[in-house]
């Protein structure tokens, strides 16, 4: 089996740098995952991706179940072949999505019934479903179905999910290793996800419960859904305490810029956002100074790049003033450079905090982060 | 003056091979040209217009005048800086969009008024006002004002507009030389309009007037709106006949790729149509063996490129079962690959009618293309 991590240094925070090997490539941790949903990664082709040096995208179950289907991109030959992707892919379960966008949600012990967004046709994703439906999608890591809940949650609802969410992470195992003995042993490594809301306890019942199950890889989810910053982060700390150091952590649907810092040095390894994506196409940029909203009248004649200690394809050839006219006149180029841009921020971004832990610094740049971000909208 | 226009080799049919000098660059004729309108061919990065070979490309006077507004664009530097574009570009003089988009439009020998399709802000077009906002662009080639009329037009308004196109092209040209005496010679080259409508003798009248007048290049405008293409047809070769041989030809707003053949056979030198832009957004790609409809469900599993006889960076990568979903999930990566294809098309289209003309055999090209493309919509 061609998964294997290793911690290759640390930092004084508990922040790792280290080498995560997929069928699909090297990935350098802390990672962060572009975000494609639908196998494509807003505006971007794929091309560009490899030029940004994304090495791992996020795809979701959910969507691509309901389109264009699992069994239609089994039959092309997986997602990689699908979308024409060389390098490494994570999935999601599906559990979040259903939990944030399906309609008619019933969630049971056999799992959760729902309809769909799209077309209001009606579905039942199993733990054993989402194990299928990431076979066959075929991507590098899996995760196991959850149960998400809403926030705040009162304590009964979050031990319930818990319980629930073990009961399907041992069920979901079961399954991925019955298709590994029934269809030989599949590329893929299969992640737990610690549940437990805000509760430090619940989140530590349900990480000892999934160490219990054993998993190559832990993610923790139900986590920046409207919490504050330092909430998310204690309920990280709870977690990533209990965890073994040579196994990675996916903080799940995390983060701002000035927020990267501190999940890695809570000890998290990979981490996934809409927001540098989304940002791109509502006009807001991530610069070395801070947030820039392009719209604004004051960049119409400003000849200088959207970043001028940025080096990428963006800055390095188009103007504010030229991003501002394509915004204000509303044209596709406007979001397909500014997601360039903002996904190269952020993978740059990684690669300081990967440098500066190397260096045992990440602490005060964590701080120097927050002042320069801290303000303004996400 | 760096702009300069000779025939290289010449067809049975009338169709010339040319080389157009430009500021920009060398442009190989016959060429279409993209259509830029608002400074950005619609879901494609400059590069990716490097990548696809375009040398030529047409910017609409009309859109950039009301947004981002033409002293802004020479306060930038002109258009080729404003929008990175190291390629040659034309601009078009405003006045087919003023006819065709604008709000209550007024038409005076003085000039034309009319409201802002944008923000309902009232405007003056002059000529002396199109040769300035053109010469702020900084264009290689731009367009005398004409006057465009509905079609089918009655004769008194096809002569009443030959009568006034003439007058304003004088004075175009007039102006463009009074600037010029002003502020030192332009690095840009003043083409006039022919008008007359469906009325040959009106074609034959116009363009006398202009010759007359005297330009380094003519454009036949009031065309492809909406008469057959025997027609569009038959009113170009009653221009270009009467056009001197080392002058280029502009034909404006054509065509469908079944139809540019005929054009340069006619000696057509230019064309230029937001067919390919527009259709690739409606999911329509040309193929050498017709159109095909991408959002047809018999594409859904077909890993084929979209055309396995192109050579695009596209059609090397991705499948049409990847751009039917893209296009069925209503992805922006979906319109970006399409035009990138279409643009591919038009173009290698354009290579291979050079080549055919360096051959000699155009005629039976043009044939061909019409059995494959004539059918289905544009």
């Amino acid at each position: 089996m061609s998964f294997r991590f290793e911690v290759l240094e640390t930092d004084p925070t508990g922040a790792r740098c280290g080498r995560l090997r997929t069928p699909h490539g090297v990935v350098e941790t802390p990672v962060f995952l572009p975000v494609g949903t639908a196998a494509t990664v807003k505006g971007l082709r794929q091309e560009a991706l490899e030029e940004l040096g994304a090495s791992l995208l996020l795809a979701n179950t959910y969507h691509l179940y309901l389109r264009p289907g699992y069994e239609r991109i089994r039959g092309l030959g997986g997602l990689h072949r699908f979308m024409s992707w060389r390098g490494a892919i994570l999935t999601d379960s599906g559990g979040y999505q259903v939990f944030s966008l399906a309609d008619l949600r019933k969630v049971t012990d056999k799992g959760v019934r729902f309809r769909s967004h799209l077309d209001g046709s009606e579905h039942l994703l199993t733990p054993e479903k989402a194990v299928e439906i990431q076979l066959a999608l075929g991507s590098d890591i899996s995760m196991a179905l959850d149960e998400c809940i809403e926030t705040p949650a009162p304590r009964a609802a979050a031990e319930s999910s818990v319980k629930r969410t073990t009961e399907w992470a041992r069920r979901s195992q079961n399954h991925f290793q019955e298709c590994a003995r029934r269809n030989g042993e599949p590329a893929q490594a299969q992640f737990g996800i610690v549940q437990g809301a805000t509760f430090a306890d619940l989140r530590r019942v349900s990480t000892r419960q999934l160490l219990d199950i054993g998993f190559p890889g832990y993610a923790i989810g139900g986590l920046a859904v409207g919490e504050p910053h330092a909430m998310t982060c204690e309920m990280t700390g709870e977690v990533t305490a209990l965890l073994p150091q040579d196994h990675p952590r996916y903080l799940m649907g995390v983060g701002r810029p000035e927020q990267l810092a501190d999940y890695a040095a809570l000890g998290v390894d990979l981490m996934d956002c809409v927001l540098p994506t989304r940002a791109a196409r509502h006009a807001c940029l991530y610069t070395s100074e801070g947030r820039l909203l392009i719209k604004n009248a004051r960049y119409a004649d400003d000849q200088r790049p959207v970043d001028e200690h940025c080096s990428c394809s963006v800055c390095a050839r188009y103007s504010r003033a030229y991003l501002r006219h394509l915004f204000a006149a509303g044209e596709l180029l406007a979001a397909v450079l500014a997601t360039h841009h903002n996904v190269h921020f952020y993978l740059d971004l990684m690669r300081q905090i990967r440098e500066t832990i190397s260096f045992g610094k990440l602490a005060s740049f964590s701080s120097e982060m927050h002042m320069r971000y801290a303000e303004g909208p996400a």
